[in-house]
Protein backbone atom coordinates (compact mmCIF):
# COMPACT_ATOMS: atom_id res chain seq x y z
CA UNK A 1 0.00 0.00 0.00
CA UNK A 2 1.21 3.35 -0.80
CA UNK A 3 -1.53 5.42 1.29
CA UNK A 4 -0.34 9.00 1.92
CA UNK A 5 1.23 8.69 5.17
CA UNK A 6 -0.27 12.12 6.18
CA UNK A 7 -3.94 10.55 5.76
CA UNK A 8 -5.66 11.37 9.30
CA UNK A 9 -2.74 12.76 10.23
CA UNK A 10 -5.37 14.71 12.76
CA UNK A 11 -8.04 12.39 13.11
CA UNK A 12 -7.23 11.50 16.34
CA UNK A 13 -9.68 8.26 16.37
CA UNK A 14 -8.39 7.07 19.41
CA UNK A 15 -10.65 10.38 21.27
CA UNK A 16 -13.06 7.93 22.74
CA UNK A 17 -16.26 9.76 22.50
CA UNK A 18 -17.19 8.05 25.70
CA UNK A 19 -14.57 9.32 27.79
CA UNK A 20 -14.02 12.65 25.56
CA UNK A 21 -17.42 14.35 26.74
CA UNK A 22 -16.29 16.98 29.38
CA UNK A 23 -18.43 16.19 32.41
CA UNK A 24 -17.12 12.17 31.74
CA UNK A 25 -13.61 13.43 31.64
CA UNK A 26 -14.25 15.15 34.74
CA UNK A 27 -16.50 12.31 36.34
CA UNK A 28 -13.53 9.46 35.19
CA UNK A 29 -10.37 11.95 36.32
CA UNK A 30 -11.68 12.22 39.11
CA UNK A 31 -12.25 8.51 39.87
CA UNK A 32 -8.62 7.65 38.92
CA UNK A 33 -7.26 10.22 41.07
CA UNK A 34 -9.01 8.68 43.90
CA UNK A 35 -8.19 4.68 43.47
CA UNK A 36 -10.21 3.61 46.43
CA UNK A 37 -13.55 5.40 45.13
CA UNK A 38 -15.31 8.60 46.03
CA UNK A 39 -18.94 9.31 47.02
CA UNK A 40 -21.37 10.70 45.28
CA UNK A 41 -21.66 14.00 46.89
CA UNK A 42 -17.60 14.27 47.33
CA UNK A 43 -17.40 13.18 43.29
CA UNK A 44 -20.51 16.37 42.44
CA UNK A 45 -18.31 18.17 44.27
CA UNK A 46 -14.63 17.66 42.61
CA UNK A 47 -16.21 18.14 39.06
CA UNK A 48 -19.06 20.80 39.34
CA UNK A 49 -21.77 18.79 38.13
CA UNK A 50 -25.61 19.03 39.24
CA UNK A 51 -27.20 15.62 41.14
CA UNK A 52 -29.06 15.14 37.72
CA UNK A 53 -26.05 15.39 35.77
CA UNK A 54 -23.73 13.77 38.13
CA UNK A 55 -26.68 10.54 37.94
CA UNK A 56 -27.14 10.72 34.24
CA UNK A 57 -23.16 10.64 33.41
CA UNK A 58 -22.31 7.63 36.22
CA UNK A 59 -25.41 5.68 34.61
CA UNK A 60 -23.77 5.80 30.39
CA UNK A 61 -20.05 4.84 32.17
CA UNK A 62 -21.68 2.18 34.36
CA UNK A 63 -23.98 0.57 31.57
CA UNK A 64 -20.18 1.08 29.57
CA UNK A 65 -18.36 -0.74 32.41
CA UNK A 66 -16.26 1.83 33.38
CA UNK A 67 -17.36 2.65 36.85
CA UNK A 68 -18.33 0.75 39.15
CA UNK A 69 -21.19 2.02 41.83
CA UNK A 70 -22.38 0.36 45.31
CA UNK A 71 -25.22 1.74 47.26
CA UNK A 72 -24.82 0.60 50.95
CA UNK A 73 -24.74 2.74 54.32
CA UNK A 74 -22.58 5.06 55.98
CA UNK A 75 -23.59 5.50 59.76
CA UNK A 76 -27.25 4.69 59.16
CA UNK A 77 -27.18 6.89 56.11
CA UNK A 78 -27.57 5.93 52.50
CA UNK A 79 -24.25 6.31 50.71
CA UNK A 80 -23.04 5.58 46.88
CA UNK A 81 -19.74 4.31 46.47
CA UNK A 82 -18.18 5.29 42.82
CA UNK A 83 -15.12 3.27 41.40
CA UNK A 84 -13.44 3.24 38.60
CA UNK A 85 -12.85 -0.54 37.35
CA UNK A 86 -9.98 -2.08 35.96
CA UNK A 87 -11.72 -1.71 32.58
CA UNK A 88 -12.25 2.05 32.67
CA UNK A 89 -8.62 2.45 33.99
CA UNK A 90 -7.61 0.60 30.84
CA UNK A 91 -9.73 2.76 28.88
CA UNK A 92 -8.61 6.01 30.14
CA UNK A 93 -4.91 5.61 29.88
CA UNK A 94 -5.32 4.54 26.26
CA UNK A 95 -7.58 7.89 26.03
CA UNK A 96 -4.98 9.23 27.49
CA UNK A 97 -1.76 8.32 25.40
CA UNK A 98 -3.81 10.17 22.51
CA UNK A 99 -4.62 13.29 24.75
CA UNK A 100 -0.79 13.90 25.28
CA UNK A 101 -0.70 13.44 21.56
CA UNK A 102 -2.90 16.05 20.80
CA UNK A 103 -1.27 18.11 23.18
CA UNK A 104 1.77 17.64 21.70
CA UNK A 105 0.61 18.68 18.17
CA UNK A 106 -1.23 21.72 19.46
CA UNK A 107 1.72 23.00 21.22
CA UNK A 108 4.30 22.29 18.30
CA UNK A 109 1.45 23.91 15.82
CA UNK A 110 1.01 27.02 18.30
CA UNK A 111 4.19 27.33 18.43
CA UNK A 112 5.00 27.62 14.77
CA UNK A 113 2.04 29.88 14.13
CA UNK A 114 4.17 32.29 16.62
CA UNK A 115 7.02 31.59 14.70
CA UNK A 116 5.04 32.64 11.08
CA UNK A 117 2.57 35.49 12.46
CA UNK A 118 4.84 38.91 12.08
CA UNK A 119 5.02 37.40 8.01
CA UNK A 120 1.50 37.41 7.55
CA UNK A 121 1.23 41.13 9.41
CA UNK A 122 -0.52 40.08 12.17
CA UNK A 123 0.84 42.39 15.12
CA UNK A 124 2.59 40.42 17.94
CA UNK A 125 0.33 39.99 21.14
CA UNK B 1 -15.44 33.42 51.51
CA UNK B 2 -13.79 30.05 52.60
CA UNK B 3 -14.98 27.85 49.95
CA UNK B 4 -13.34 24.86 49.80
CA UNK B 5 -10.90 24.80 47.81
CA UNK B 6 -11.19 21.44 46.06
CA UNK B 7 -14.71 22.47 44.68
CA UNK B 8 -14.78 21.76 41.09
CA UNK B 9 -11.05 20.97 41.48
CA UNK B 10 -11.59 18.50 38.05
CA UNK B 11 -14.02 20.50 36.51
CA UNK B 12 -12.58 21.68 33.72
CA UNK B 13 -14.84 24.54 32.92
CA UNK B 14 -12.08 25.94 30.19
CA UNK B 15 -12.60 22.97 28.22
CA UNK B 16 -14.79 24.91 25.47
CA UNK B 17 -17.53 23.21 23.60
CA UNK B 18 -17.36 24.02 20.74
CA UNK B 19 -13.49 23.44 20.39
CA UNK B 20 -13.53 20.04 22.30
CA UNK B 21 -16.15 18.39 20.44
CA UNK B 22 -13.26 15.75 18.54
CA UNK B 23 -13.82 16.60 15.01
CA UNK B 24 -13.53 20.24 15.85
CA UNK B 25 -10.86 19.43 17.81
CA UNK B 26 -8.93 17.88 14.79
CA UNK B 27 -10.27 20.65 12.18
CA UNK B 28 -8.93 23.56 14.57
CA UNK B 29 -5.52 21.71 15.37
CA UNK B 30 -5.28 20.96 11.71
CA UNK B 31 -5.64 24.88 10.90
CA UNK B 32 -3.21 26.32 14.00
CA UNK B 33 -0.46 23.69 12.20
CA UNK B 34 -1.28 25.63 8.72
CA UNK B 35 -1.31 28.80 9.32
CA UNK B 36 -1.75 30.07 5.72
CA UNK B 37 -4.74 27.98 5.00
CA UNK B 38 -5.92 24.62 3.92
CA UNK B 39 -8.17 23.46 1.28
CA UNK B 40 -11.07 21.79 1.72
CA UNK B 41 -9.76 18.39 0.00
CA UNK B 42 -6.28 18.71 2.27
CA UNK B 43 -8.44 19.15 5.39
CA UNK B 44 -10.58 16.31 5.06
CA UNK B 45 -7.43 14.19 4.31
CA UNK B 46 -5.83 15.28 7.53
CA UNK B 47 -9.03 14.98 9.83
CA UNK B 48 -10.26 11.56 8.51
CA UNK B 49 -13.91 13.31 7.68
CA UNK B 50 -16.42 12.35 5.01
CA UNK B 51 -17.90 16.02 2.92
CA UNK B 52 -20.97 15.97 4.86
CA UNK B 53 -19.11 15.92 8.52
CA UNK B 54 -16.29 18.37 7.47
CA UNK B 55 -18.97 20.51 6.22
CA UNK B 56 -21.20 20.77 9.34
CA UNK B 57 -18.25 21.45 11.03
CA UNK B 58 -16.84 24.16 9.34
CA UNK B 59 -20.12 25.78 9.08
CA UNK B 60 -20.58 25.94 13.30
CA UNK B 61 -17.01 26.88 13.56
CA UNK B 62 -17.56 29.86 10.77
CA UNK B 63 -20.92 30.86 12.44
CA UNK B 64 -19.04 30.77 15.38
CA UNK B 65 -16.37 33.33 14.10
CA UNK B 66 -13.53 30.87 14.68
CA UNK B 67 -12.70 29.66 11.15
CA UNK B 68 -12.87 32.08 7.66
CA UNK B 69 -13.85 30.35 4.67
CA UNK B 70 -13.05 31.77 1.12
CA UNK B 71 -14.83 30.33 -1.81
CA UNK B 72 -13.03 30.78 -5.25
CA UNK B 73 -11.08 29.33 -7.89
CA UNK B 74 -7.88 27.95 -8.32
CA UNK B 75 -6.51 26.86 -12.26
CA UNK B 76 -10.11 27.62 -13.12
CA UNK B 77 -11.75 25.13 -10.68
CA UNK B 78 -13.70 25.73 -7.47
CA UNK B 79 -11.77 26.09 -4.28
CA UNK B 80 -12.46 26.65 -0.54
CA UNK B 81 -9.73 27.86 1.55
CA UNK B 82 -10.09 27.75 5.11
CA UNK B 83 -8.22 29.19 7.96
CA UNK B 84 -8.13 29.75 11.36
CA UNK B 85 -9.42 33.45 12.16
CA UNK B 86 -7.70 35.29 15.04
CA UNK B 87 -10.66 34.95 17.84
CA UNK B 88 -10.20 30.96 16.92
CA UNK B 89 -6.32 31.27 17.11
CA UNK B 90 -6.80 32.90 20.49
CA UNK B 91 -10.01 30.73 21.65
CA UNK B 92 -7.31 27.68 20.93
CA UNK B 93 -4.85 28.45 22.92
CA UNK B 94 -7.04 29.07 25.96
CA UNK B 95 -8.50 25.76 25.47
CA UNK B 96 -5.08 24.55 25.29
CA UNK B 97 -3.82 25.67 28.25
CA UNK B 98 -7.13 23.43 29.74
CA UNK B 99 -6.54 20.72 28.18
CA UNK B 100 -2.30 20.61 29.42
CA UNK B 101 -3.95 20.90 32.93
CA UNK B 102 -6.06 17.90 32.01
CA UNK B 103 -3.13 15.64 31.11
CA UNK B 104 -1.16 16.85 34.20
CA UNK B 105 -3.93 15.82 36.44
CA UNK B 106 -4.74 12.53 34.58
CA UNK B 107 -1.17 11.57 34.22
CA UNK B 108 -0.13 12.54 38.09
CA UNK B 109 -3.69 10.33 38.81
CA UNK B 110 -2.37 7.55 36.78
CA UNK B 111 0.89 7.48 38.45
CA UNK B 112 -0.50 7.37 41.52
CA UNK B 113 -3.17 4.65 40.93
CA UNK B 114 -0.16 2.61 39.42
CA UNK B 115 1.47 3.04 43.03
CA UNK B 116 -1.81 2.51 44.91
CA UNK B 117 -3.07 -0.60 43.08
CA UNK B 118 -0.88 -3.67 44.55
CA UNK B 119 -2.16 -2.36 47.69
CA UNK B 120 -5.93 -2.49 46.58
CA UNK B 121 -4.45 -6.41 45.77
CA UNK B 122 -5.17 -6.00 41.70
CA UNK B 123 -2.50 -7.79 40.21
CA UNK B 124 -0.20 -6.02 38.06
CA UNK B 125 -0.06 -5.41 34.38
Amino acid sequence: MDEDPSTGRFAYAGLDRLIHERARLSVLTSLVAHAKGLGFGDLKHLCGLTDGNLSRHLQVLQEAGLVEIAKGYDRNRPHTLCRISAEGRRRYLDYLAVLEQVVRDAAAAARQDLVEAPRRGLAPA
